[in-house]
Parts: structure tokens; C-alpha cells; sequence
């Protein structure tokens, strides 16, 4: 299969695969401003903790290129468009840390904000990897892996973080079979994890995410591996809504609930999971898909964005650098881990 | 608002509310033949455990009245619509009960069978109206209650069961907001109780399934309140899929999970939950919403229509008669039965 970079820098614009589009289309979109940016990530066709990183970066490369392009403070511009980046997706905690990589080399100008922007996207891809790796080597034996929402390359730049653990795992010739869970509202499961693991050959089953708590309790999952969207201090997990049932079930069922992520998913300023602000979103997407309306004309929603998953039921977090079991068990000892 | 019945008999033909065409459609259909009640069985033009119990009876009187009219053999026409019913759902154990109730006057010929399958309507009213009155007594003081599916009039000739509770709850100006789950793959939720609650004026929120467990364990849910396809003689109930993802999030949060179901849904031939047959129904189901294909093309998708919850997180079940508590907790003592 043909790498795909979800997102990349091109003659001084930004290139993403237009998520929206997938699984039908494969397209591509050229954005030229931090706004169409912002518009952009509002709308998810750019999405997921690690993207998020590198289009926050990205976007303050974009806003300086396109200041000194006008003879404008570039300054100025860099800190308007954070503020701009940053509130587009306020839980998004990589977003955040991604703008603020690229502004601080603002004193090297447009060009050392965009050396420091694609420093993150090169060090993201390779993080990835890492991440891939040292999930695999701790999910050996586990060959039926249920997943939700896309941590995968479309959420990252290239690999992803759950999907690497994945497709190492299938690499390995370790893996007979992946559960992923739909996403409901916006269905990231159905529309862009079933395309990658179809890209990367993987056995997979598509189910609603209410199925997933029968075939982990009746013994037909044998690890949960999720992303995460940011991680406490105290390894409190915020992730897609739907993700704190899939780890109660695993708690019940007595297998492993993992979470692959960067570091830089980890916010030391966040003690506690009750501080993550939990973004609520529009309720139109509850309300119908994909334009039918299916309640009644008048019916208001609830549409938390996400979750979080209490630390105790965390059996591990990998990162690019580490193994962090909240319980304090033994990484290596996967059966202690649940 | 006017008592609408979800099924009765008129004139020798069955009438039911198409629920296909809800939320935007009140639409009547009229049957006349078993066949036809199969089928509107099969594509859940009819459903809900009470409600399958008297469309079970009422197809057998069908098959009487028809083979009457034509001077076929009644027995044999009988026994043929019997098959053809109990295999339209298998995991629904009411719409057994119900064939077999009717199907046990067939001595009195047709106007046997009719009165016998009446009376099945007849007691479900009742029933339904006994099982609100409980469950709301039960649960005095929590206002905020999640419900998933449809466990609502349109689950049962009138009232329904969780719903009858709800409604019992909101009679006695003890209720404050209702959760639905929308219930994917089919929107039960979404499209039926969302409707049942704005004709009650129950003040109510529609949550993606997923949702539910982020809701319940950050404290906004008082109570979990659910129908049931069939418990068994240990106490497992098999309901709706994503139903167990409640009761767990329900046992962390430290709230009640009751199940509110009348005594035919009690299946003592089913010794534990282990033993029940799930039907998984077509993939098509989940590949796609509201007949927009939503995942890539090929994709495989697996679609139990149930799932177990097993006994012991089973705070109470609610039935016409009594109130069962699987740990065996007194009934009244709604804190122990956390």
C-alpha cells in the first residue's frame, strides 16, 4: 500500500486528505490561510489528536508566510491566528501544543516557523512509529483487537497511534480479526477506519458502538486499543465519546484496555479528567445523518464530543517514549495490566 | 394526549402503527393474513417484546379466521402460521408466549382462538399500566432517567414498560429529564421514544449510545430504566444491543439499572443468559444510514440485535406482579439495590 500523508506542506501551503470525502473520494484539499484552516477543522475534514498537532503548527507557518507575503506584522498575524487555531477545537490539547511549537521560533521569522512546523510533523511521523512497536510488542498474543473512532494515519500524518499498534501487530502475523466500532455522531469508524484497514489488509468487522460491550463481555475481543484526545496527570483518558464503555466492558470482561498516544497528548497542567473541558457540539449531528433528519421535527440533543475514561480502568498508555500503567503493574506483564 | 393502541384487532384484520414510518408518519397498517404479520414482524413495522406477544396471539386468531373463511383445516392452519411466527424473531420470547396462548384455545375454533388472543391484549394493557405504577414507585426521587430503545407504548399496545414507568414518574411530578439513546443500527430512540416522550411532555435530551456512559458516570443520570426481549431464569436479561454498556456504566456511577418487563418476558426454560440465542440481523443494517452507504464498499459488518446483561449488575426487574432483585436486596431499599 502507498503511504498516505493525511496532511504535508506544499509550496507554502498546506495539503490535507479532505476527510469528508472519505470513504467514496480521495481527495485532496490546498489550503492557503489560517482561516480556511480554522474552517477546515471546525467542519473535521482535518481531525484527530496527532493531524490536529501538525495542522496547528502548520497554520502558524501559514499565518507568517502569508504576513510577510503582505509586508504585515508577522507577530501580530502568528497571534491572531493562534487564538483563532487554538479555539477551533478546544479539547484537542495537541492543537494547542502544535501552535505553540511553531510560534515560539517566531524569531526566526517565517522561515524558522516553518523549520519548527515541519520538525513536528517529522518527529509525529516517527513517533508513530515508535508507538506502533512498543504496542505490539505488549498486545503479542492478543489476536482479536477491537478499536473505536480513527487513530489512525487519517488522524495523524502518516501510521497513527491505535491503528499502528494494529497494523504492527499485522505485521507480525499476529492479529486474525479488528472490531471497529462505527463512532456515532459522525461515524469516524465506519467512513475512514474500515477504509485503512482495508488499505492495510486487516480482517475487520464494521458494528454499531453499543455492540461492542456484548462481544467484549461474551469473549470475542481480546484487547481494546484506543487513541486519546488529551491524558491527565493522573492518566484520567479523554477520548471520542464512546470510549469509557468500551473500557468498563474490558474491566468486566478482564482484558486489557490500552491507549496509544504521543506524549504530547499528556497535559501535566490537567490534574484530574473532571478538568478537561468536554467540547459539546452541534446537535444536528445527532439529530439526523447526513442531511435526513430521523427524530422528531423539535427534538433537542445532547452531543457530548467525548468522554473520559477514569485512570483505574486504564491498563496501559503508550507513548513514543514509555509505558505508563496507571495501576503501576509491570508493563511487561500484560497479564497484570487488566 | 389521545391513548393510541400500537395493535388491535378491528373487524377480523389486525391493525398496527407502521413504526417504519415514525417519527414523520402516523400511518395505520391493516392484516390480513399471517403472512402479511410476518412480515411486518421481519422489517419491525411491528416490535417491542409486549406488543410481539399480542401480534404472536392475534396471528394465530389471523390463521383461524382465514382458513375458516376459506372451510380449510383450522388446526393445521394454525400450526403452520405458529412456525412462521415464532421464526419471524426467535430471540423475542413474547411473541411465542403469544402464539402459544392463542394457539391453546384452538378447541373453541376461531372465536376461541380470537377471545383467547383478545384477552392476551387485553391483560398486556393491564399489565402495562401495573409495571409503571411500580418502577415509579421504586425509583421516587431520581429525576433524571436514561432509557435506550423503544420500551414504550409502541413497544406494547399502551404505556409499555420502561416508558410506563417514565410516564408514571412524570404523572407524579417526579421527573426532570429523560435521556434516549438513539439505538443504532435502527434508531428506535432516535425515531420512536423521542416521539412518545414529546406526546407525554417528558422533558427529554437525544444522546448517541455512546454518550450514555460519559453522561452516567459524570453524575448527570439518576437512574437507568429498560425494557427487556427475555430474562432468564437466572435473572440475565437480554435486551436491545448497548444495553449492557448502560448497566455498566450504571454499577460504576453507583445508580440503579431496572428493567421493567412483564412476567412473559421471564423465560424459565432459559437457565442463564449464556443460553440465549442472539439474532444477528443483516450487515446492511450497519454499513450504512438511512440507506446512505457510509462505510467503503466490501466492508463486513457483524450485527447481534442483542446483548446480555448479566444478573448481577441487575439492580431490580419490575414486573406486572412483583419486584425482583437479583441480589436479593429488599425491593424498597432503592439504595442497596446499587
Amino acid at each position: 500500500m502507498t503511504t498516505l500523508r493525511t496532511i504535508d506542506w506544499r509550496d507554502g501551503d498546506i495539503v490535507i486528505v479532505d476527510q469528508t470525502a472519505l470513504p467514496h473520494e480521495l481527495k485532496m484539499l490546498l489550503i492557503h490561510t489560517p482561516e480556511e484552516l480554522v474552517d477546515a477543522i471546525r467542519r473535521l475534514a482535518v481531525r484527530g489528536a496527532m493531524a490536529l498537532g501538525v495542522a496547528g503548527a502548520f497554520g502558524v507557518a501559514l499565518a507568517a508566510a502569508r504576513a510577510s507575503e503582505r509586508g504585515d506584522a508577522i507577530d501580530r498575524a502568528i497571534d491572531a491566528a493562534a487564538s483563532l487555531l487554538i479555539g477551533a477545537r478546544p479539547t484537542a490539547v495537541n492543537l494547542a501544543w502544535g501552535v505553540e511549537r511553531a510560534r515560539s521560533a517566531r524569531a526566526g521569522g517565517p522561515d524558522g516557523v516553518l523549520a519548527a512546523a515541519l520538525a513536528v510533523r517529522d518527529v509525529d511521523i516517527e513517533a508513530n512509529y515508535a508507538i506502533g512497536r512498543r504496542g505490539a510488542a505488549l498486545l503479542v498474543g492478543r489476536r482479536r483487537v477491537l478499536t473505536h473512532c480513527n487513530a489512525g494515519a487519517l488522524a495523524a500524518v502518516e501510521q497513527g497511534t491505535a491503528l499502528a499498534v494494529i497494523g504492527a501487530l499485522h505485521q507480525m502475523g499476529e492479529l486474525d480479526l479488528v472490531y471497529a466500532c462505527e463512532t456515532r455522531p459522525l461515524l469516524q469508524g465506519a467512513r475512514l477506519t474500515t477504509w485503512e484497514l482495508a488499505r492495510m489488509g486487516v480482517a475487520h468487522r464494521l458494528i454499531v458502538d453499543g455492540a461492542a460491550a456484548g462481544l467484549i463481555v461474551g469473549g470475542q475481543v481480546d484487547a481494546v486499543v484506543v487513541g486519546a484526545d488529551r491524558i491527565a496527570a493522573n492518566w484520567d483518558v479523554a477520548n471520542k465519546v464512546g470510549t469509557l464503555a468500551h473500557a468498563l466492558a474490558a474491566r468486566r470482561a478482564g482484558i486489557p484496555f490500552v491507549v496509544a498516544a504521543p506524549e504530547s497528548t499528556i497535559d501535566p497542567a490537567t490534574a484530574r479528567g473532571d478538568d478537561i473541558e468536554i467540547e459539546e457540539r452541534d446537535g444536528r449531528e445527532v439529530l439526523g445523518f447526513g442531511g435526513v433528519l430521523t427524530s422528531p421535527a423539535g427534538t433537542i440533543a445532547a452531543n457530548p464530543a467525548f468522554d473520559v475514561t477514569p485512570a483505574d480502568l486504564v491498563s496501559a498508555i503508550v507513548t513514543e517514549r514509555r509505558t505508563i500503567t496507571p495501576s503501576g503493574a509491570p508493563a511487561r506483564a500484560i497479564a497484570s495490566l487488566v
